[in-house]
């Protein structure tokens, strides 16, 4: 019986290079600042790797579709959740760690915050439920920094209608959304030193600023 | 907060069907005998529903088509069992226990067990985590009767080779398909009292007459 994957992930890990994420409720305008912090990094001479979740790798891809497109239908809520749990663990497996390690650094479009806001305050699932499957794929593994975008609901969607059709998880009410948000606030004030909440409402520059003074930190 | 789906999935279960589930190493001869288990339940008067895994509900046939698909390519082990449970717990909270709830038998053409055996004994899979995530996903539910058809591996793959193209996981070694043989062998030695171990390298007949003889006992 080989070792428990688990335990690998934990011993190869060198991690040279840093793991930043980016979270939000949808429209919050995570793709404008994700292209300032990957011009900002390669200005600075750090090669910078984008990716995306859930998705950023061939399999994570495939599970992406599966979990947004608008014709898979119902899921069960514990399923979606299984589903986000599965693309993470190609995820970090098989390019997250492998970035790190050979020294690059890795910015990922949502990450496993994402999660707790969306399954968790959105879906309505028992955060230690969550909290088990975390454990299970990620133990001690954590993003260095998490830049989590916060708008009010209704603009955030205002935008999301302006780009035209919705996924499957877009579609949902905004009550659904507002819950997201709150978690997402939640879990900035229960880990601040990792998770810097950022007021998105402000204008592009303000937003782009004051990312820039928390990447001076890292 | 909802309660935990789980404790839900407990409260709900009346469970007036029976759950069975057959399971076994490729070529072990399980389509022959699910049409004779089908038969002889509908002669007895008994609404049987067949299924199978990984799949049973429109969510799990596209997850079952990612896991098999040749062109899905490899992915990490842990990704494939999480995938596994994925479409297990939609199997379970969408398909099985509704019918079980409504009275009718249902016959599973794979379940858990399998994990423990392709994962587990096959991929070398940390059986200690793969009973987390059955835990997390199924707590205390269990079939009521698993028919365990054992073969020598070389017979099986023979038979599976006279099919025709092998998918994602036929394609392992004949060592793999070993240690999935023996992880099945010990989990019915681990549960006797559920798993029934059949000789499946007899002729069809006799093993009808054992799977007969089991089934009376329900």
């Amino acid at each position: 019986m080989q070792k428990s994957p688990f335990i690998k992930l934990k011993y190869n890990l060198m991690q040279k290079g840093k793991f930043i994420t980016i979270d939000g409720v949808e429209g919050a305008g995570k793709s404008t600042q994700i292209d300032f912090i990957c011009q900002y990094l390669t200005d600075k001479g750090i090669n910078v790797v984008l990716t995306r979740e859930p998705g950023g790798t061939e399999v994570g891809e495939k599970i992406r579709t599966l979990l947004l497109s608008n014709s898979t239908g119902k899921m069960h809520a514990d399923t979606e959740l299984m589903l986000m749990f599965a693309a993470r663990n190609e995820h970090i497996q098989n390019k997250i760690i492998p970035t790190l390690n050979q020294g690059d650094w890795i910015l990922s479009d949502r990450f496993t915050d994402a999660s707790y806001a969306y399954q968790g305050g959105g879906r309505g699932l028992d955060i230690a439920r969550i909290a088990q499957l975390e454990q299970w794929v990620l133990r001690s593994f954590a993003p260095d920094m998490t830049l989590l975008l916060d708008i009010p609901v209704d603009i955030g969607m205002r935008r999301v209608e302006s780009r035209g059709e919705k996924d499957r998880i877009e579609q949902e009410s905004l009550d659904f959304f507002n819950r997201v948000r709150n978690s997402y606030i939640a879990r900035s004030e229960q880990y601040p030193e990792r998770i810097k909440l950022i007021d998105a409402s402000q204008n592009v520059e303000n937003i782009s600023n004051e990312i820039q003074k928390i990447l001076k930190t890292l």
